[in-house]
């Protein structure tokens, strides 16, 4: 894999050269001007920003940071901009309709540990807002902050060293500011592996990994973030935090699981020891065809329960596995032509009236594995799975990573196309699925207008597993921002009434924090009011996140 | 399995009915007294206590906690005595030479998590500290407290109720008082089970698991209780305490790490959600015996690093290989016979000088699992292994619980027998081992006047594993406390100097506390202080333990 190129244009994802154009998807145009009962044009033009006057100058931020280098400060309108939104579809029609944004005063690129707790001692002395930054792929409004105090945007780019492989005991400590390809990159050279793939892996770090409790889609050999660190180094304006690591211990409190997941409000994760792995001799797929997502699921449930651990699964409901089909470039190939020959007439015969595919790939380290595999494929078969060839996971592996670029040429025809996650436990999965539609037909015209809901269980666990949805309808011009927040609010509220957590892996930020901070009893958030408190008393860690030292 | 029964004896482990006697082992006997050049004779006798007065009345305690019953109150000698000592060796020999021991004043009884609160309350209110006490089987000096506040033990053995079990998510829900026997008893009357098993086992509780971080024996297939357990309610002066839960999240930090070994300092477990599992079809072992410890230890790390994760695996090395041929009750029979005639002669012949057995338990769920286990088997073969019948595991199958009731007996004839363990990563693991037995070897006339160290490698991971040492000598008469003081210290010393944790699933206690300390930095130490003095400011949780309160 190639390191990371550019994430950095104000709102499309990833590499500019690596850009789609709806054209290039004339069926899925097809299928959703049919839906939406409008011709889909590319007539959005995002407008180009200049961001508000910094509240510092070059010598103003000389005195406040007299030991940092100055190639290590920016005031530049590019770096500053880039830093202001993230690349969620929300983040885009922000930029649509927004006027006036705000962007941080000024960037930092501290270049080792030293560095951070320099630049957190000045910010606490100067009242600084810290906003870390390490691939900026977030989609949960994790950069949306407000102007009232001065905003650093700490870039983290720099600490992107690797500290130690231990190839004898499977370890490896990076810096936190390592993009994913560089750091498979390392470890591929010794044919080693940290099997951690979220979709953002070429455009996000490990520090950004570690403070959203991200999620690759390997988990299910390698499990998420958190089951992958053990030991990080935390930089706070309460000193350097250590925990003890160690493959397991009964050595008091283990306090680094406070960090995971802490967003950037209680520390900067400057450094983090990992597991890592052989990589596989091989993988293989296991593909399953069902008659509906009922079947699929619990057979799903069934082989993780046997103690049957597919590197990825993802089983596709029906709106999902057509979509699927759509978007395949060529014609008659892979698994557009497989799902589409065999959709038509045959499995319609056979009781298959809501197909829904189930992909599974099995990573071989031994023997067993294989066995695993057939075991499973045993067990969709007596949940009356249909076996389809490997070849329908073509398509998967040629867009694991490039799904948002398609993304981009949608937004740009004025479609509204999201995704929200939760995860939730075995007996209420199939249940809060159906709640959630519920909801969104029951609230709104979504589907009454075209509206298309995509899900497929994924990162499946002994105790639960992970719902993934993508809402896709027409936009509402000039409402954009309203019917991104009302459809936005039914999903979530459906998500806690029914049992779900707000978010398996995307995060928290700003769009999730309502829901996040309903999840929470009184006395657990002012438990972590008083840690935030301790670490950060003067509030200049990400503030307004998560829980806030200010109630 | 049976209920949990007596564990109440002052120092003694376990039902009285399962004592043994040291004439049940002639062989080890005799091994022994050849080892110490002296007769073992029974002529320990452990003095009769009497506590010190309580400085509680029935009245004090009436206008203290008037909300509970009578019976939720106790006085008694029998029940302030038996929460004055734990169970490990120093225990013993505490109570072998002091003469005035402390006990705690009065030892209340919860039922419901609401009794714990207002208990709480009360006890802030008129500053008392307050141990919680689950099975009191810990060998850390987790009762070691001094007498300059008001002592009352929380004995939550009323707590013991199954609050909820979902089959189909593999979930239950226990309170805290639970005994291992009783939550068991319950999985299995459904085919499931929590997998947890501690040598403690029969008389050690949920509550207790949680708050020392314990590891059972079939940890490579379930996890240690940190990777059981999903959900707590802790109950704390705070507060009431509750982390979000679910399979995995991206909601935040995921702060029930920090009360995970916590050791009755930072809260009162009472309720926690746990992982459960179909009971395996059935069980089978591979036994192999290696012609020294690193050929096992390269075997045991390949096969776990190829992703086979036998349920049991246990590595002894040569002192405790030949031991355990002493244990066996009845002559010429399972291990003892195997291993003395193949010993004998035969190995010896094949360069098996100093053989050592690495015995694994695979659980079967599905068929994968025999094709690991195999795979399993060829790795050893290719490190030298001798392949060995699976009824060398009959013994430790007969003992796994009741090692402890022939350490009672072994105390009586004056023999120093204790055990303690760490943890490291795989590049350390054996220079590790090495490091230790040296640093007796140089610091100590322990090998010269015939103490054994025994030592096996097990809960192992893909990172590193335990090493679990039981020390076994003649005791210093009149010298006792010094003996056990001298080389805990010169063992712990040699742990942390050479890279391993002060404990990988026994806990801090008293005892580990010196060393814990030593594995934080300063800023680090002040941190979990500062949560400590939030939850705590009264500093009426097991005081003295851990970080304490005031430093």
């Amino acid at each position: 894999m190639e390191p990371a190129a550019e994430n950095s244009n104000l709102w499309r994802w990833g590499n500019p050269a690596n850009a789609v154009h709806l054209s290039q998807f004339p069926k899925l145009k097809l299928f959703l001007e049919n839906k939406f009962g409008t011709k889909l044009n590319p007539d959005i033009k995002i407008p180009s920003f200049k961001s508000a006057p910094s509240r510092f100058s070059e010598n103003d931020l000389k005195n406040i940071f007299p030991d940092l280098k100055q190639n290590q400060v920016s005031l530049q309108e590019h770096d500053r901009l880039r830093f202001t939104f993230g690349k969620s579809y929300y983040d885009v029609i922000k930029m649509l309709t927004t006027q006036k944004i705000f962007s941080p005063d000024f960037v930092l690129f501290p270049e080792t540990i030293e560095d951070i707790s320099y630049i957190l001692k000045q910010a606490v002395k100067n009242k600084i807002k810290i906003i870390t930054f390490g691939g900026g792929s977030n989609v949960v409004g994790a950069f949306d902050t407000d102007a009232s105090m001065p905003v650093c945007v700490l870039n983290m780019e720099r600490l992107n060293r690797l500290i130690e492989i231990d190839y004898d005991s499977h370890t490896a400590t990076f810096e936190t500011g390592i993009f994913g390809p560089e750091l498979e990159k390392i470890l591929n050279e010794k044919n080693f592996t940290l099997g951690h793939f979220p979709q953002s892996f070429e455009f996000s770090t490990l520090g950004g990994w570690l403070a959203l409790r991200s999620a690759g889609q390997e988990s299910g050999l390698y499990g998420k973030i958190e089951d992958i660190v053990l030991q990080m180094k935390i930089v706070t304006p309460a000193g350097i935090i250590e925990n003890i690591g160690f493959p397991r211990h009964a050595c008091g409190p283990d306090f680094h699981h406070l960090f995971l997941g802490s967003e950037g409000t209680l520390g900067i994760i400057a450094q983090a020891k990992l597991r890592i792995h052989k990589k596989p001799e091989n993988y293989f797929w296991k593909i399953a065809l069902f008659r509906n997502f009922e079947n699929g699921a619990e057979a799903l449930q069934e082989i993780i329960q046997a103690g049957i651990h597919p590197a990825v699964a993802r089983f596709s409901d029906i709106s999902e596995t057509k979509l699927s089909s759509l978007i395949s470039h060529t014609e008659k190939k892979g698994f557009q032509k497989i799902v589409q020959s065999l959709m038509k007439s045959w499995l319609k015969s056979k009781g298959y009236n809501e197909p829904c595919v189930l992909m599974m790939r099995f990573a071989v380290r031994n023997d067993s594995d294989y066995t695993a595999a057939n075991t499973a494929a045993q067990i969709a078969k007596k949940h009356g799975a249909q076996k389809l060839p490997s070849s329908v996971a073509a398509s998967w592996e040629k867009t694991r990573f490039s799904l948002p670029y398609l993304r981009d040429t949608l937004v740009e025809h004025r479609v509204f196309i999201d995704t929200f996650e939760t995860v939730t436990y075995w007996k209420n999965l199939v249940p809060l699925y159906h709640h959630i539609k519920k909801a969104l037909k029951s609230n709104s015209d979504y589907f009454d207008k075209g509206g298309i809901l995509l899900c497929h269980i994924s990162h499946v666990y002994e105790t639960g597993a992970s719902l993934y949805f993508t809402m896709i309808t027409a936009q509402e011009k000039e409402n954009e921002i309203e019917q991104w927040q009302r459809l936005k609010k039914i999903v979530s509220d459906a998500i806690l009434e029914n049992g779900g957590a707000i978010s398996h892996h995307h995060g928290i930020g700003k769009d999730h924090q309502n829901w996040y901070l309903q999840q929470l009893n009184p006395e657990t958030k002012k438990f972590l009011q008083a840690i935030k408190n301790y670490i950060d008393p003067e509030n200049i860690l990400n503030p307004g996140k998560l829980i806030d030292a200010k109630s």
